[in-house]
């Protein structure tokens, strides 16, 4: 083992194979050609009908800090063996690129560009593994939040996950995702800190345990905060939490605000009904039910079809981790580089499975809504140089089945990608974080309910306009010719 | 949105209810009652015969770490509204507590302490959270390498899995659980540097397609590395990835050492095969084939039983995430609170599920080892108190299903925590990383084989003693009491 380095800085957080590569480019003179990559997912995780993005904030704070640090290069240098002239480069690297980008709250579907990295291509390739890391899990928790908020309706909903979470990064950035996707509160604090997000939570059973008795309990929680949520489940939510709770409301009358009580255990269903008699009983009609417990958008649909009296729901483990899918496989590939002439010359990468054949060139997003009803036809991939929002009539097809098409006019071509870095410098401006949550709600209006539904949801349509079809068609040929000549060989 | 404050402290990553709890009890003057609380889970994670044990490292520097800052109490105070006196309570406070832990590496079972609090009731109340986030994913993400790293056996491991990781920590920190439950390897070059973990990888399809073709990518690669490992599925594995790089390998002799190529897609059990006769018939029958796409131990040892010729794993996703269960559920219990007399009482939580109920008192764990076969009989958790160690025959029985029950003479028994704290002072020297995983290799030795099978293995014993037992029992039984009086009131 070497000696023990300071984590100063996250430009060495990245595959090695990224240095190696850097090095190679470096040493052929190559590290300077312009390189555009491009951040795109396959598939929609949960198979849900949309995605959520999120984790742009973190980026453009990880590419202003891009820098590596004397401890980095000396670790490079000692442990690694890479060259002294390599690292004196490495020394001097910033990110001077340019950055087009989804805003964080756009709704995003498969197989088309979230994030664009046009670089010098050793920048590009270094920050490969970081973006992705903080894309693919914000972008995930985002999602699995959103698709949660779809069952809960009009309810609150808070984030509980922390303790569960997969490190503490999840636990803060999940929790500032989860509040993207339409969550209304988090019990991290350090979150609401940082992020502005509002935080909640009231006591938990070691309380009651260190007092004994839930009586006794609740009156001190109550003796010094006027919102009271009661938690009832310590040791029998009916027969001695409930009634404790409603005994000390009686008691300390306008003393207290007596908020809410909150399951964490048991029938969740049975108990909530029973409880709300208890307390609709007591006078209690506006005291709410929380209820939590490996929560997640089935048990809560489930839940609700039973009637369970529950207003707030606590959301944890399956939401913090993404539990059924914790990982969204957004890619990060090289779509065009410049040539020995300086001209742009696009590429591809090629695969027995069709899906993971990447698409070449430089090109722009546009959602296709119609004017006549406000809802979105779909998303128009065209190379750069296209201009779809001039053409009266947008011929929409299919991009794998290519034979399913539709004809749209009356529409507004809604370009998706905004200026984030423009050549090394930050031209973007992130906006709060409510205004994000809010930009998700109005983009869940523009889209059909069918693509909202959690259970089976109709495809979206992401389609390629003509030319950047026929680009690609003529890359695939041109590779498979490649391959063909070098197997007669 | 409140203003947006500076992350420049982890003392608020906890969640509110730990600092409205804490407000409770510094108002109502328990806030320096002693508490002890114990971590532990109760079902190991992929139904694996046992658990391996990290996160220590990183729990000691929150602790070592653990105060309030200036930012954080002008939070509280003008966001959240505490009260000025509390908050200068908080200011002030530092962990004091004495922390009696397992080291990392350790093999822990369900329901055993793992990790023992004995601090005043709002230290060890407020660190609750981030406790459990760090113990709960490092312990998932070492346990999962090790069950991974049981199928693929001497054979090399790599850590792939940055990209992909639950943000910037998991990435991390999971690399360091991989390392401790087996693995060789990671590709994050920030772990390779924070912790001396051997870091590996060599190039991306990418370089390929920068390029243009492999031939010239691997010759660029070669040029300025003398190991090479080529990466082979950019356009079509055996057409042309294989030959190009035993094209390279052959006209640069011994200017290189052809280390590998790298099969990232396709049908990993044919290419290897085919790609190996290759190497083979072309004289290189030392160059190995690193496999790499979604692998994990049921993958792996299916490739193996087709007899793919693979010599080294590269794992990413399903281990960085623990993809099959992306999430530990230890649990923090208060289990003893300083009573009004200043003496120790016993807590326990009731649950309508069994295997919720809490186990009181403080207590030890002792791994029980045969003496004339050096395995092990299984874990007895006893009452502090306790010297069964000095017992000539123990009774060991199973502590939900009693009557099964087996002596055990002629044992050491082991006693599994160590001072990590003591009064607030770091009492323990972490150990170098290398020697943890030497450790968890030393401590699978003791065990059966039956608890070492990745599907359906045997459950390995984790037994109370007698007084422990009775112990609980009569908690079990003064709580039932209560509650009876309480309903017929």
């Amino acid at each position: 083992m070497n000696k023990r380095y300071l984590d100063d800085g996250t430009a060495l957080h990245t595959d090695l194979y990224q240095i190696n590569m850097s090095e190679a480019y470096w040493s052929d003179n190559m590290h300077n050609r312009k390189a555009v990559f491009e951040v795109y997912f396959r598939r929609l995780p949960f198979k849900n009908g949309y995605a959520v993005f999120a984790g742009l904030e973190r980026v453009i704070e990880y590419l202003k800090n891009l820098r590596f640090t004397e401890e980095d290069i000396e670790y490079l240098r000692d442990e690694l063996g890479y060259p002294d002239e390599f690292l004196n480069y490495l020394k001097e690297l910033r990110f001077t690129g340019t950055i087009r980008s989804m805003k964080e709250g756009e709704l995003v579907f498969g197989n088309e560009p979230i994030l664009r990295v046009e670089a010098p291509l050793v920048e590009a390739q270094l920050i490969e593994t970081a973006i992705l890391n903080i894309i693919n899990y914000q972008t995930l928790i985002a999602t699995k939040a959103s698709r949660i908020k779809q069952v809960i309706g009009d309810q609150m909903a808070i984030e509980f996950g922390s303790r569960r979470a997969q490190e503490m990064d999840a636990a803060l950035w999940g929790a500032r995702a989860a509040y993207i996707g339409g969550f209304d509160a988090t019990s991290n604090v350090r979150a609401g800190k940082m992020f502005g997000i509002p935080v909640s939570g009231t006591h938990a059973h070691a309380m009651v345990q260190v007092y004994r008795d839930e009586y006794t309990a609740f009156r001190k929680y109550a003796s010094c905060h006027k919102d009271c949520v009661f938690l009832v489940d310590t040791y029998d939510t009916l027969k001695s939490g409930v009634p404790a709770a409603i005994k000390v409301a009686q008691e300390l009358g306008d003393k207290i605000n007596f908020k809410a009580i909150r399951l964490d255990s048991g029938d969740l269903a049975y108990l909530s009904k029973e409880a709300r008699k208890m307390l609709d009983k007591a006078g209690f009609k506006d005291t709410k039910i929380i209820a939590s417990n490996d929560l997640d958008e089935q048990t809560i649909m489930h839940l609700k079809s039973q009637g369970a009296k529950i207003d707030i729901w606590g959301v944890g483990t399956k939401l913090i981790t993404a539990y059924d899918q914790p990982a969204l496989g957004a890619v990060y590939k090289l779509v065009a580089i410049e040539d020995d002439n300086g001209d742009m010359a696009d590429t591809i990468k090629i695969s027995a499975n069709p899906e993971k054949v990447s698409t070449p060139g430089l090109k722009k997003v546009y959602r296709i809504i119609n004017t006549h009803n406000d809802k979105s036809e779909g998303d128009y991939i065209a190379m750069e140089y296209e201009q779809p929002q001039e053409e009266d009539r947008l011929k929409m097809f299919h991009p794998t089945h290519t034979f399913i098409s539709k004809f749209v006019t009356d529409f507004e071509a809604r370009e998706l990608h905004q200026d984030i870095f423009s050549n090394g410098e930050l031209v973007y401006e992130c906006p709060d974080l409510q205004d994000i949550q809010d930009y998700v709600k109005e983009n869940l209006t523009i889209l059909w309910d069918e693509y909202k539904r959690i259970l089976n949801p109709e495809e979206y349509p992401v389609d390629l306009s003509q030319t950047c079809w026929d680009n690609k068609m003529k890359k695939i040929d041109e590779v498979k010719e490649k391959i063909a000549q070098l197997s007669q060989k």
